[in-house]
């Protein structure tokens, strides 16, 4: 997967996944009035409001990027109806023909990885049939369970050619309470990046040079995003925290290898509610989807300046 | 919910979850080959046949158990349907007056643990409504994204009265991997320990003294347990790994305060798949519920005599 996400960035000269994670107090009043009339103010009414702005969104931004990322905590909170819409937009995503990040951050002892490997980015086997529950190109993985929390993941990588993102440094404040506390003189996120190095080499694309196995490190924190860069040359890096976190193109070009590539940074609320944003206000609430393309329009030159920049 | 939760470990003389993880290979035949007759080797076949075999279960253990615990991982890898009987299962043990643990290992950044919180043991509001998404009693959280992770979780736990476990030693062969590295002179585990209590501490029960913050450590690491059990006086633990991943009853006397309370104890494929073993292989196929029970009977024995060891 990592070498067709690699084609789509170099095809589309973007570094960009959108962010997927609706929100009702993002979704725009019409859609939101049109869904609830439909079906009422129930999980089925704002998961309806939830597809019918990522609709808009997918379709407005689909030529510019090479990927999305649904966060599925935000379906999850509409239980059944929004993990249908969860479904559906990783299917329609792949449609208009985009990676599809799952944002699941699963983790857990390897028979349950298992489950959650199949599950996502994997085959389920029901008596002789075999089939794709959710059916994702890649998943971000919590490593706090260690290599055998992992590693199905990882198997399911090699025989799919799917991918994972293994969080290493996050992009929350107190993301540091644990991941950089020092053991041997060095953070737990090197230990776990020198981890990820592990995990992904038996996963290297032979075209590009990078592994199956990437790492998730937060926009908000530069240096270490310096450090683990060169820690994990073969990994490409999932870059959240990138506008309403805080993160500016300019701190990021150091996420980037030599070669331009090795990063993919995500923005959710910056594009997806970017009409709520001042400069791109005149759009107005209708034009929402073509205020989430001017904002990945915006995006993509701040970065090509981060990377031009190094 | 830790009132609730004791209130039935004092009556039923019993601290013991059911892991209610379901696996094609664990449901008997007769089970699978109706539910594959009416709905197909197909997602919702699989899902029928987990329903089944979950229901004769329930029914079987509910007078003898405090609670259950479905694993969200073995219902995920059959998608939207096998999510439906995820819901299905908490809702039906609920019925059954049963305390719901949700093995969901979920943890993000906090606006995002805040939806996986709502969805699961909160509620969402929609417009003027609030419902309930999945509506458990208490969801195992993933603390590597640190407070700003978990909180968000202690907060619905606050004003719904509900229950969290957090991962501290988790049951897993690898855990020690991370787990164990020694951050100032003590085990990372430790240091989660301590945040747990720190988490806990505006969600102490006045009537038991436990908080609504407890952790996972697993039985297969009892002499942790023991100085775990100590260091978080006021948090219950979710002890998984006994059974099938090796633990044993008189490995977890000093998981137990001596109060003779603040552990539960999961076992999983040593209950629901009991009737595969020889010594309740007498009751067959068929009978695998009555199996389950006769494993939970000496699963009781067995705890019994290690908190009566103490």
């Amino acid at each position: 997967m990592i070498e067709k996400l690699i084609a789509q960035i170099k095809e589309k000269q973007s570094p960009i996944v959108v962010g997927l994670d609706p929100n009702l107090k993002f979704v725009p009043e019409f859609i939101k009035q049109k869904a609830f009339a439909e079906l009422g103010e129930t999980l089925e009414g704002a998961a309806l409001a939830f597809k019918e702005y990522n609709k808009g969104i997918i379709d407005a931004v689909a030529d510019l990027v090479p990927a999305v990322k649904p966060q599925i905590a935000m379906y999850e909170q509409l239980g059944i109806p929004g993990l249908e819409v969860f479904k559906w937009t990783c299917d329609y995503a792949h449609e208009k023909g985009l990676v599809v990040i799952g944002d699941i951050k699963r983790g857990d002892i390897g028979s349950t990885s298992e489950m959650y490997a199949v599950g996502h980015i994997g085959k389920t086997v029901i008596g002789s049939n075999v089939v794709s529950a959710f059916d994702e190109d890649i998943v971000t993985v919590n490593p706090y369970l260690g290599s055998d929390g992992v590693l199905p993941f990882v198997k399911v990588c090699e025989e799919e050619k799917k991918g994972i993102f293994v969080l290493v440094k996050t992009s929350n404040p107190s993301s540091g309470e644990f991941q950089d506390r020092e053991i041997d003189g060095r953070a737990l996120y090197e230990h776990v990046a020198e981890k990820v190095v592990e995990w992904g080499s038996t996963t290297i694309d032979p075209e590009t040079g990078y592994s199956e196995v990437g790492a998730v490190v937060g926009a908000t924190y530069p240096e270490q995003g310096k450090i683990l860069r060169k820690l994990m040359p073969k990994a490409y890096i999932l870059v959240p925290g990138y506008g309403a976190q805080g993160g500016k193109g300019a701190d990021l070009a150091y996420f980037f290898n030599d070669d331009g590539l090795g990063a993919i940074v995500n923005s959710s609320r910056g594009i997806i509610a970017a009409y709520k944003q001042e400069q791109y206000a005149h759009v107005g609430e209708e034009g929402y989807a073509e205020a989430s393309r001017l904002a990945v329009l915006d995006m993509k030159e701040d970065l090509r300046q981060a990377i031009a920049s190094r």
